[in-house]
């Protein structure tokens, strides 16, 4: 079917698994370099095939490469967040950030480039799937909240907590990954539950999710720790009552 | 100087009122539609200037007026940060807040087009100014913390909360402006508290600041009423001390 004469390491994978061994060698120089500064040659070179296979692949270019890892990427990031509805939020919160870090820890400046936008490659094609990703993080959350249809309230909180989750990634990149990871995930996990509870002063539904999640939790889980660790703090509040 | 015949309208203006006025027009009509689809014509036609005075002022051309407008944009925003250190923190907040969503509210679809990117004059550039209207306003709230020199823990709190409050401000132009903006700037203010008070639980300075705006809030401020929401939905935490 094609006129290149392939070696028998080509022939080995199926078009799909060379397509995701292409993106992956994408991924990794994105990682390293802004992706309008990746050619096709690049990802031939970091892939060991040849250049002709690679052009097959991404007819359209560079465009259309960085498309294609982006949507691969979003595809991982959107799967981090996929957890069993057992047991208490914030373990599962946590479990799902820990995927989610690990993909920030291992793709690094890739991430910041993929997300970050900023690119001159960036199109409004490309924004929609970083920001599909956002909204598919947002359903998997809201998924946990046990709550059969959120408002508006419900769904803002969750919203702008992927955001801070997102923010706090870029500046956890930018600060050479410190505090270290796990810091880093039981902090959000904290911010999380924080902004749960200050919602459920003023939304009911936000309320009744606070009260199951919290049924849930035991002392020696992020909650218990969390609530000793701040009750010294805030515990001076009779003037506020 | 030029060869236009100005008219004595056009005579009045200074050279930057006329930039100025300019840019004005470019920002109305960046809240009606995306900036790649704003030509010069339309800035001078939407000013009721000369076509080629508005050349004049952006030679350059659309990507020129594009991100003139967005640094002065950038500007506006970082002055809506700009709060004497007075009072409690969260009216300090509020007050920054109500100018903030003024902004957010004038500009609508403007708002979203210049900070959410997405827009095919997007360039690493346009992203820098983006980047530096949240670090200033990230550093104007740090100021109002009352720290000699603001750790990680802390910057990160309130650079994430920034972002929160970008995010924020989209959803509600997304959503038609619901809640009433008054609602969505003490919900942001609650959240700013609420994420304040679980950084507190592991960071000494945090906690230091908590201590410190606490003792600042009354009874019928935004901490007092919140306090009191709040009280009663996390009322039974018995099994987590």
């Amino acid at each position: 079917m094609t006129s290149e004469a392939p070696t028998r390491a080509y022939r080995r994978l199926s078009v799909e698994e060379r397509r995701s061994q292409l993106l992956g060698a994408a991924l990794s120089l994105f990682a390293q370099r802004a992706p309008e500064e990746v050619s096709l040659d690049d990802v031939a070179e970091a892939a060991g095939v040849s250049r002709p296979l690679v052009y097959r692949y991404f007819p359209g270019g560079k465009q259309q490469l960085y498309e294609a890892a982006l949507r691969s990427a979003a595809e991982e990031l959107e799967q981090c967040f996929a957890e069993p509805p057992e047991g208490p939020l914030t373990r599962r919160l946590g479990r799902a950030l820990d995927r989610y870090l690990a993909f920030v820890d291992q793709h690094n400046a890739g991430f910041s480039a993929l997300l970050q936008g900023g690119s001159v490659v960036e199109t409004s094609r490309t924004t929609a799937i970083v920001d599909g990703v956002r909204r598919a993080a947002a359903e998997r959350i809201l998924s946990h909240l046990d709550v059969e249809k959120p408002g508006r309230r419900l769904r803002m909180t969750v919203r702008t907590w992927i955001t801070a989750v997102e923010a706090a990634s870029l500046i956890w990149l930018d600060e050479d990954k410190q505090p270290p990871v796990d810091e880093l995930r039981d902090w959000l996990v904290d911010q999380f539950m924080a902004c749960l509870v200050a919602g459920a002063g003023r939304d009911p539904q936000t309320a009744a999710v606070v009260r199951g999640a919290l049924a849930l939790e035991s002392a020696d889980g992020p909650v218990g720790a969390l609530v000793r660790r701040v009750a010294p703090v805030i515990g001076d509040v009779g003037h506020l009552l």
